[in-house]
Parts: C-alpha cells; structure tokens; sequence
C-alpha cells in the first residue's frame, strides 16, 4: 500500500435550488447543477474537490477518473498534464480542459492537507490574510419560479428585484445578513440606461463602497462607452461590458474606470494578446478553470508583474469551492478586489457539514483544519445526487428556460 | 512549543576553493564567498539555504534571522514580506533584497519538507522529471592561481584553457567526467573573433549538442549582431551580449537565434519592459534572486505565458544550491534548455554530506528525501567558515585580483 497513490475519484453530479435570476443569456433554472469529486488515496483519505456541471463536464471528469488512478497525489503537475493529454484529441479548448484538470488538482491538495495535517493555504505559501472579502453579487431577480410543468411556484426570501429600488433592497438585504461592504450588478438585463440608473442609486445608497457592473458582453462596443463615460467615478471597474479582446480593448482606449473580464482572457493563450492590447485592467480569476490553486497563484504573478489588478470570479457554487477560493485568495498578496460570490444564493443547500465557512461583515474566515478544512456531508451529497438523477437536467440552458416562459425571447448579444 | 515557528536563523559565512576562471569583470579569486543558512523550528527540525556571500548580503541574512524569529515556516509568503519590508529603507533594489527573501524561502521550504517527511518538488506540484539535465560551463582560465602574498600557486585539474583548442579540450574532459551533452562558454574575455573560433571548435567538436556563449554585456550592439551573424546556425542562444534591455531588444532584432538573459531582467518589475521590447526570448531563472523555489515557479508560469523560454543561471556554489535547483527545475514543465551549473569547479569543498548529489550523463536525479534532500555536513562547514575567516575576505572582487597579477588590467564594459 502507497499512501499518496490515487486509488479512486468519486465523481458524483449534483443539483441544488437556485432563484431565478436574470442574466444577459435568459435566467437561472430553479436548479443549478454541479459535480462533486472525492479523490480516495490507498490509506483511505479523501479529498474533495467541486466542478461546475452539465453532462459535457462530468462526463470529462468521469473520463479523468480513469487517468489519475495510480498516479501519486503529490504529482499535482503530471496529474494535470496526464488529463489535459487524455483530453486533448476530443477537447481542443483548453479553457474547456482547464475545468476538469482544476477540480481535480483542488481534490488532490485538499487530500495532501489532510494527510499532512495542514490547510491547503499553507501548500500555497500561507495565507497572508485571515479573512478573504467577497463582493455582494446583486442580480436582477423575479419574486419566484414560476408554475410550469405541475410543479408549484417557487419564491425565496430575497423578493423581487426588478428596478433600481429593488436592486437597492436587495443591497441592502445582502448587507444585513452577510455585512457586505462592496457590491457587484449582473447587468446585461436591461437597457443600459436603466442597469446606469441602478449603479447610481446603489452609489447613493452605500455611499463610498465599491461598485461594480457586469453586462456579460450584452452591450456593442459604442454602447460601452456610452455607460462608461456615464458612470465615471462611480464603478471600480467595468466587467465585460463586450465580446472579445479587440472590442474589449477599444472600449478601454475610452473608459474612464479599469475593464476586468471572466470571459475574454479565461486561458493561459489569452494573457499575451489581452495584456499587449492593453484589453483588460483587472482580471477575475477562478481556480475552477485556470488550473486550480497553484496555476491561480501563478497567474496572480503573471497579474503582478503587468500591472493588472486581481478580483475573483464566481458561477453558482458551494461549499467545497467556497473553501478553495477561500484559500488560494487568502494567499494571494495582490489581491486588489473583494471576491464575487454566489454563496447566498445557493448555501441552503451544501454538500458540507455546516459551521466552518461563514459570510460575515462581508468575508469569510480562511479554514483552518486540514486540506480545505471543510468535511462532506455525505447524506447531503445523496439527496442532492438523487435530485439531480429524479431533475432529468443535463446542461444549464438559461435561455431556454426563458423561453418557456417568455416564449418571444431572444438571445442577442450583444444586444444594445 | 509551536513545532512550526521558526526559533532561530543560524547565518554562517563561508569561503571554499575556486579556480582561476576567466570572465568580462577580470578572474575569480582563490576563493568564493557563501552563505550558509539553518532555519532552526521551535521542535529542533532544521532547513537549510545557500546564499551567495559579501559583506553587504551576509548582513542582510543576519537582519533577516531578526525578522523571521516567531514566525511560521509555513507562512513563506509573509516570511518573505516581512524580510522585503524590513530591508526596503536601505536596499532600494529590489533585486538585491530578492536574495535574501530567497535563500529564507529555501531554508523553510526544506524545513517544511523534513517536517512533513516530504521532498521539496512535493511542495512545488511534484517533479515532472527525475534527473534535471545541466549543461558544462566552460571557462578561459589559467593554469593556476600565482604565487601572490607569500602563497604559493595553485593548480587545479583542469588545465589551462585560452583559446579553442583549450575550451574543446576542457569541454572533453567536462564529458568525460559528467557526461554532459551542452556546453556554455563563459566570453568576454577574448576579442570577438577568438570567441566565435572557439565556439565554432566546439561545433565542430561535439556536432549537434547545443551551444552557448555569455559575455556578460562585454560587447556593443553592433558587435553583438556581428557576433550573432558570425554563430547563426551554431548557438542554441546568445546569452547577455549586451547591456540593458534597450541595447538587448536592438541586437534581438537582427539576431538569428535568441537571446537570453540573467542580467537584463532581474526583477519581477523587468519582466514587462524586457517582454514588451521583444529584448529576450530566453530567461535564465535563478531561485537565489527571483524569491525563492516557488516564485521561480511563478516566474516560469510567466515564461509560458508570453512564450518566453526558459533555462537556469549558476553563480558558484554548494550543494544546498544545487539541491534547490534541481528541486525546481525538476517542477517547472517548461524548463526548456539544460541549466546552468559551476558544481564542477566547486563540488570539492561542498558543505553537505557526499553521496546525494551526482551529475552524471549531464544531469542530477532529483533527490528523494524529506525537504532537500541534503544533510549539512558539520566539520566541512565548520571548517568552511573558519576559511573564510582566516581568508580576511568580504568580498567578491573579480578586477581587483585580475589587477594585482596585471596591473594594467582595465574594467571596460563593455570593451569590445
């Protein structure tokens, strides 16, 4: 018996409840889907790793599942590089592989903390923060799902939020249970001037607490200037108002405030030609496609040595994930942002036992015990594994869930 | 008792042989200047670094060991800011300070390593090779080291080596002796023309096994592009010609092959200008200034995304360097040419106890025990430093020696 040897990788898809909030592609589905990994060494230790869902993506894993058996847990590299090559001939985007190699390398570091009795942080060069600050993540939202397919309604405790006022509630409910003292806007719902006139009134609601807007490159370029000019000092930063490195870098020749991105500088290939064109000025990072912690760690030293600032991206998420960006954002020192978050709107329904992750005055304390320091709560696991088998969902299909709804919807993007 | 707070930093000078090396600042003294550091942990686990010596940076390890005290080996991160903070009032290089901060990191990554029962490379992704190939640096040198102040000369068992017959012939015995498979050849010594003759010798000597030639900035622009287009075909890269980032992204533009570089891009904030100017295609990293093993790490993440290549940097040195060297070249997918190294000029007085570390067929097999994988040798570096006290030496000083045995020796860089 090898203690370090990967003996098995549980790949286990799931789902969990999630409101109906409104994006530039449609709306989130009243179930969000995701995977949930358990890495298992030959002396029995396990480690947890989560990856956004949808068959494509448990599909890849289940087929890394195959790979790693063997391989010894320390070999964080070769492990990644034996998947990324087992990948390659079907998966030619390696933003696409990028996902499956980071769950895994998250499972791999959260299995060698607790073999060695230490948290992840300390395999990343310890934390140099004990608490990470996350931003509120506002989203225009309905009051509920609405009754389809004989299933009743489904409403939430966060109401509607349609219109300036109601992005401002929703702020300020946001600020009363998790102390938020930053705050993000999914844009790209509306017309730009009434997504302007939110951010305006979130700026005279909270004054002096950074803001930012993310159309999710709902706009044309002309129609990022336009917004940019309007909100100069009022947002932090402006988060892909539009589609693509070049029409990202002509609205930043004009922008007033920094553009960050999640969706055009999103793999290694993309760092050259973004930061050449002078594209982005902050970049959201994500350790769930850039290659896990420690490739996180590396492009926050690519961040650092070109000048661009560093904030954290997020998809709808649980605990297993919150620990991790936790982590590898405590480790980071140029972490310039507070970090994006959905975690309110998805912990109701975690995979791990409660207690150790807590959004409180906006942050959430580093885990202390061993690996991620966070522990699977295993009958969770399974009735949100049976949720996703009785569910029948395969893939995220905001706009076609819209589309059941609002049968006229159109995906346009950009769309102003 | 805190088992992973550092208790003590125990910084030891020493001194050990070298021979009469030749290069564009004038010869190596009998002598090379070390620095030996012990982490001591609160539970007695011991890590050890190597650091290049002189007065001016013994001083700052020993203000270190004031900094580091009570804090966590784990905590590299903050160990490192806390050494840089404190230097900052009095060592604006940033460069400089860079090699304090990084002979700490390698003195707590080994602590770290042996606490944990683990290698270095364990800590660092795991080795993605198992020997770590390096390539033979030749030297212009003299017979011996002259008769001077009452001492008698001192030979060594590599000869005399001045012009190509002399390299080919220390390239043959480099083989012989290591298996080396590349080959360096330290110039700036000799005019332009007897340097290329000496190049081409080995081309024709060792057909097919790369090459390289380093200056140390001894040459204008226009002689480095002479020299560029006299070796096209010949070199696998020019390293330094030149002086600056300026003068090295003039020579690039006309060169055939590419350059490299450890003297133009030293520093994390070189890294854009030296990329932006297109001045270097390869880097020659060097854990002992760019932060330690996993900023190397970082820095070859760098590398790759910007397509830099990357190789490794030698000054002299011991055991424990070439430990960590070998530790993180072994990490680092994209190690694209074989490093660096001046163990065989050195290897003799090593500090360590003998049997881990063996070039053989041109490489080092990456060493298996906890941290290191290097145990310090007690009486060697006892006697070490009683060397370098007798020696009265505080510092390197290549043209002050050269000068005592030609007086008319006349630093001019560059001369050619």
């Amino acid at each position: 018996m090898n203690p370090t040897r990967i003996k098995e990788l549980i790949v286990t898809p799931i789902a969990f409840r999630d409101p109906p909030l409104l994006n530039s592609n449609g709306v989130h589905e009243p179930l969000a889907l995701r995977v949930i990994l358990q890495l298992v060494l030959e002396d029995g230790t396990v480690g947890l790793g989560e990856s956004p869902g949808g068959v494509a993506r448990l599909e890849r894993l289940q087929a890394a599942a195959n790979v790693v058996v063997g391989m010894d847990v320390f070999d964080t590299t070769a492990v990644a590089a034996a998947i990324d090559a087992d990948l390659l001939p079907t998966v030619p985007s390696s933003h696409e592989r990028g996902w499956t190699t980071s769950a895994v390398e998250v499972a791999c570091l959260d299995a060698q903390g607790k073999l060695l009795g230490r948290p992840v942080g300390d395999l990343l060069g310890g934390t140099v923060r004990d608490a990470v600050p996350f931003a509120a993540y506002l989203f225009y939202k309905w009051a509920e799902h609405p009754a389809l397919d004989g299933h009743a309604a489904v409403g939430d405790d966060w109401g509607e939020a349609l219109d300036p006022a109601g992005i401002v509630e929703q702020a300020r409910l946001m600020q009363q249970r998790y102390g938020f003292t930053s705050f993000k806007l999914k844009g790209g719902v509306f017309p730009p001037d009434e997504e302007i006139a939110a951010i305006k009134a979130l700026a005279e609601a909270f004054p002096g607490q950074p803001l930012r807007l993310d159309p999710n490159t709902a706009w044309t370029v002309e129609t990022s200037k336009y917004v940019a000019r309007e909100l100069d000092g009022v947002l932090e930063y402006l988060e892909d108002p539009t589609k693509g490195i070049e029409g990202m870098a002509e609205v930043a020749k004009d922008a007033p405030m920094p553009l960050g991105t999640n969706m055009c500088v999103i793999a290694w290939e993309h760092l050259k030609p973004g930061i050449e064109q002078d594209a982005i000025q902050v970049l959201l990072t994500d350790h769930h496609y850039w290659g896990g912690l420690r490739r996180t760690r590396e492009l926050a030293a690519v961040c650092e040595a070109f000048g661009i600032a560093l904030s954290m991206h997020s998809n709808s998420h649980l605990g297993i994930s919150l620990a991790a960006m936790t982590h590898v954002a405590a480790a980071i020192p140029n972490l310039d942002h507070s970090c994006d978050t959905h975690y309110p709107w998805n912990s109701a329904d975690d995979v791990i036992v409660p207690g150790v992750l807590e959004l409180r005055d906006g942050a959430v304390k580093v885990p202390t015990g061993p690996g991620l320091g966070v522990e699977l709560d295993h009958d969770a696991l399974e009735r949100l594994h049976r949720l996703y088998l009785d569910s029948g969902m395969r893939s995220r299909d905001d706009t076609g869930y819209m589309r059941r709804i609002q049968p006229d919807y159109e995906l346009r993007l950009p769309r102003w």
